[in-house]
């Protein structure tokens, strides 16, 4: 495994989101102001953990660090006081901090852990604060863990020269994959969507692989299908926010769109699972689309684009039917979507 | 045929472009400040129309009309000059336009027939600017009538309640296809994508489509394949900027893409053809994709949306195959791709 110091600020979540002994707050990169600027934005308490949340400071597997050291300031904010008001301020960090991301369960997953693991603390009398702040470290310590192995066992599928597609951030394996081909001595490239409205490829993905000097080049998500037909892809490869129990991918919305494309001129489309499959979720028609603020299709970032009495649409996700799925990479290896379950 | 005076400042070719006796200038609808402003570009000579072509203060079918006022007005400015003095700024102005885009045959040729028509009035002691001004509005009006056929013809192919899928602006008939569709009773809606990078359905096809009232809704490039699965869609339907004799679709980059997710779901794509199928582009291998300057794909209007250092590609146009279109609009009727040439 490499030194996590050797990677770009958004790769490395330990960058993303840390505690700091010296100032105590809790810390996490504004993404926001990726790429122009590299900013730290600082939380006091766990009021202001949530609002980063809230605010889109953070994103994607920066989401659930945060919340976990949310969860650990609130400790810090009352580790003079009593056990009830331990308690107290533990509880009601948890219930803002899952507020902030409603239906992420993984999140509410780690925040009822991590308020269990609170309670048999303060129980034992031990260090609340301590504890927890080395909970929400090993937990983005897991995350980076992981993101090694799909990058890992992604880049056992990338051959020398190959040129990557991808969509959205779609998370750290995104540029692990590019290092461990490097290392196995095989170059690559890649191209990025710029992912709108949020603008998540040209803003965060080309910024995380410029930092690690790969050959990046921009398209906007109308061009995809037009570089497979040109023959300038081998891969497209995205993170996915969802893996159905046969194999479908939700993923950021253009995903879709884009793999059709790849199928249809016979590039290969692989999904990472940082969870792996969803049990709640058998197949593409069980997939909710989340519908956020139309404003975001109006605008980019603050410009408006169109008249102001238009209607907008905002699906924030779609999913990718199973026949469209090369392979899921999970970190225990890459499946065919039919057995991915 | 509806009076001109009541269509939309960006659908009326005579409001896009024309000779401001008054003022003696030629005035252009500048859509580059659209959908902010509605503001006139005024010329007051044919060097002054040539730097508004190549600055893209017109676009599509604005710029043929442009160059034909370009031609008269440097007539007006010799007005009272010797023959030779006529001939040699005619001459001037005939290159000096024709240079701003090299590669659009039909600006080309509209050029070509004015020059002649200047040289046979000049010669015949006629009044130059009058013939030339008139020969420019003929054009446009010539424009308008086919404009008005292809809306004819495709608002006969949809149903009332359909909601029609649009991408890139395209040209006249977009908006006309509406407005005969509710003369014979058919309410329809559209949906725009924004088209990326110059935003073109998000600036010109919203715009424009709001001043009639219509119901529309903007998407980004990478949602068409989820609304279409979501049965939100019933017709794609495009400009499209070469017919090839196979019946295969130049237009906007995106187009191919859109209409590969249209044809899985079973959505008609149709395609407007302003000039007719072209003799001298067999099929898409025929069509040679311009790239422009990649810094559009790195910004959004003036604002910078990725690193500096990446790279970019903006090929400005894609190429769909017959077997993704459903029918060619000409102002002679609809054909399927095949019966088009």
């Amino acid at each position: 495994m490499m030194p996590s110091e050797e990677l770009p600020v958004l790769v490395d979540l330990h960058k993303n989101v840390f505690f700091d002994n010296e100032t105590e707050e809790v810390v996490i990169l504004d993404r926001r102001k990726l790429p122009e600027e590299i900013t730290q934005y600082r939380c006091e308490n766990f009021e202001e953990v949530a609002k980063a949340i809230e605010q889109m400071v953070t994103q994607s597997l920066g989401v659930s660090p945060a919340a976990g050291y949310g969860i650990a300031i609130a400790a810090y904010e009352v580790q003079e006081g009593s056990k009830g008001k331990m308690r107290n301020n533990i509880s009601k960090a948890a219930k803002r901090i899952k507020n902030t991301r409603p239906t992420q369960t993984s999140l509410h997953y780690l925040i009822d852990e991590m308020t269990e693991l609170a309670e048999k603390t303060i129980s034992e009398n031990g260090n609340l604060f301590e504890v927890l702040h080395q909970r929400a470290y090993e937990w983005t310590e897991h995350l980076m863990t992981v993101s090694k192995k799909l990058g890992k066992h992604t880049s056992d599928l990338i051959n020398d020269g190959d040129t990557i597609l991808t969509h959205c951030y779609g998370g750290p394996a995104i540029y692990l994959m590019g290092e461990y081909a490097r290392k196995d001595g095989k170059e690559i490239d890649y191209f990025c969507t710029e992912t709108r409205p949020y603008l998540q490829g040209a803003r965060l993905t080309s910024f995380a692989l410029s930092q690690g000097d790969f050959d990046v080049t921009l398209v906007t998500d109308g061009m995809p299908a037009y570089c497979f037909k040109e023959g300038l892809i081998d891969k497209f490869i995205t993170g996915a926010d969802r893996i159905a129990m046969n194999g479908a991918v939700a993923n950021k919305i253009g995903t879709y769109q884009i793999a059709l494309g790849a199928k249809r001129h016979g590039v290969p489309f692989y999904a990472l699972s940082y969870t792996g499959p969803d049990s709640g979720t058998a197949t593409c028609e069980d997939v909710d689309v989340e519908e956020r603020d139309p404003q975001e299709v109006k605008h980019v970032r603050d410009a408006r684009i169109s008249p102001k009495e238009i209607n907008a649409f905002y699906p924030a996700f779609d999913c990718t039917p199973p026949e469209f799925v090369e392979g899921i990479v999970t970190d225990r290896g890459v499946y065919k979507p039919e057995k991915v379950s």
